[in-house]
């Protein structure tokens, strides 16, 4: 018997969400917490404390499994945290610190390829069968499907869409790379962008919105001024829909993806970012841009849970058929 | 029954090469040709005058068909050639003006996926599932494969590995865009460095090669300048090589795959070349560096006619499969 209810966790650089989800892709009860910052047993804590939270109310059989999104590169046949830009998981066996703390099958997945997961199976990706998505966030993720089933490579590793170079003698990228699409659209490099202008008279709507002090300006701070119409805020985030569409231009040459999906934090908040980028690829791809739509995510915030969640009810019911 | 021959075409920016091949993967004859400047119908007449000199001693039930690999990003389904940057075939119905000329069933596809289809069936890629190849010649192509199927994308457009983005602002490829690898790595854009260096004492070498004009350089010069260990030449190529590793390192974090192929002319040409791109991978890639092995193409020139032969008899015994 399928069970009606999967838990999905997404762990973000900042934040965690948990939520309970049914098989419409309802989420039906959900919690947060940031990401504490004190090491992976204090994530593991936090997780476990937000699973308990959304589940207390369901008896434990009528859960399929747990989904888990890291911002990890995941060996996915072995379950193993390769490397980890912003958490200290690299290595760190997540699946059984979780599993040896709950009574339900836990499966990892890397975050992008979960918010890929749920914008198909409930989002903007529903009705193609190609498409890659972007999340713009703390750092830059996404995930490629081809006919329907998320692409993970020979090990599991891919699609780290945000590690493509677009400038090989470009700024140093948190993964130990240079000019990685990431190395200008994450958050810190926005940020960064940010912080240097506010040294300047241009960048005052910008430092305002930090409250003054350059120290504790973000990435949001330049969302906020731009879509209160400050000038030099817009061109930050235009500058960054150019790079990220020289980015796409090259997946769409090679790819020829139905449909790229834009989210993350920070590229739903910017509709007109995913229009720049949508322009550049209208202006400088091959044959393959007559083909591709360029959308915004629909799920929001919440399309690693229910990527997470999409993941562990097609697992469990997947090995449930093949048990019979 | 199956035919026992196949006829296949590869079609360069430069010449034309046609070959009879067995289902071992044996040119048992071939043909070559420069490539016709006159305009689309001259390179159709120059292919069927190949084919006629290669099958003269063979019957026509022998052979299954006839594949043709054209430098030109082409609607797989449709069979119809959508962007030819070296060649005016854009628009042209090339398939049906070769069956109007001979008695076989044609199938036309892009270069470097059948170059890709060649070392899957025959060279080296044979043993692995998921691998790309880049063929550097006078346009930088390539193909992509996936559990041993090639990937052609939505509307069989991809796989263009030549024309993914390295340097956002740098020089213009044949293609429209900026700073795509083959903006870098193709013939003209290696020969264009070779004549800039010539202006100066340090490209006496390669000056040498080209019988002392520069306006005839080629990008042979520069690698036959380097083979014979002139150090200008030797760091065009290398820092060619630094370029190509920077575009590979974003395709190994995108895709994880097992192996990069790199063949076309120049790729043969140069091993060190290819030492280098590898060396750029292992320094700055993510975990996905640890399952690629980046190794020279096998079937040298032969790729490109012996892939289009085996999509030929693919073709013809899934057809057969089909009616049965």
């Amino acid at each position: 018997m399928h069970a009606n209810y999967a838990i999905g966790v997404d762990v973000g650089g900042t934040r965690i969400a948990v939520g309970l989800v049914d098989r419409k892709g309802r989420i039906l009860r959900d919690a947060k917490a940031l990401t504490p910052r004190g090491g992976p047993f204090a994530i593991v804590d936090a997780i476990i404390d937000l699973i308990g939270e959304v589940s207390c109310t369901v008896q434990a059989g009528e859960i399929s499994g747990i989904g888990v999104g890291l911002p990890a590169q995941i060996d996915f046949a072995r379950q193993h945290v390769e490397f980890c830009t912003n958490l200290p998981l690299a290595g760190v066996d997540v699946r059984a610190l979780v599993m040896s703390r709950v009574k339900h099958q836990v499966i990892l997945d890397n975050d992008g390829n979960l918010a890929a997961f749920g914008e198909s199976r409930y989002g903007a990706a529903r009705t193609v069968r190609h498409f890659l998505m972007i999340t713009l966030g703390t750092g830059v993720g996404g995930g490629m499907f081809i006919g329907k089933e998320p692409y993970r490579g020979f090990r599991g590793l891919g699609a780290e869409v945000g590690h493509m170079v677009v400038q090989m003698d470009g700024p140093p990228c948190p993964c130990g790379g240079n000019g990685h699409i990431e190395s200008y659209l994450g958050r810190p490099a926005l940020a960064a962008r940010g912080r240097e202008l506010a040294k300047t008279y241009r960048g005052a709507a910008i430092l305002e919105q930090a409250g003054g002090d350059p120290d504790v300006l973000t990435a949001e701070d330049i969302v906020k001024a731009a879509l209160a119409g400050d000038e030099a805020a817009t061109e930050i985030l235009m500058e960054a829909g150019v790079i990220l569409g020289r980015g796409l231009v090259g997946l769409v040459n090679l790819l020829n993806p139905q449909m790229i999906v834009v989210g993350g934090g920070i590229g739903e908040a910017c509709p007109f970012l995913i229009d720049r980028a949508a322009e550049i690829i209208a202006a400088e791809g091959l044959a393959g841009k007559r083909d591709v739509k360029v959308v915004p995510a629909e799920l929001g915030n919440d399309a690693g849970v229910l990527g997470a969640a999409a993941l562990a009810f097609e697992e469990s019911d997947s090995k449930e058929g093949l048990s019979r």
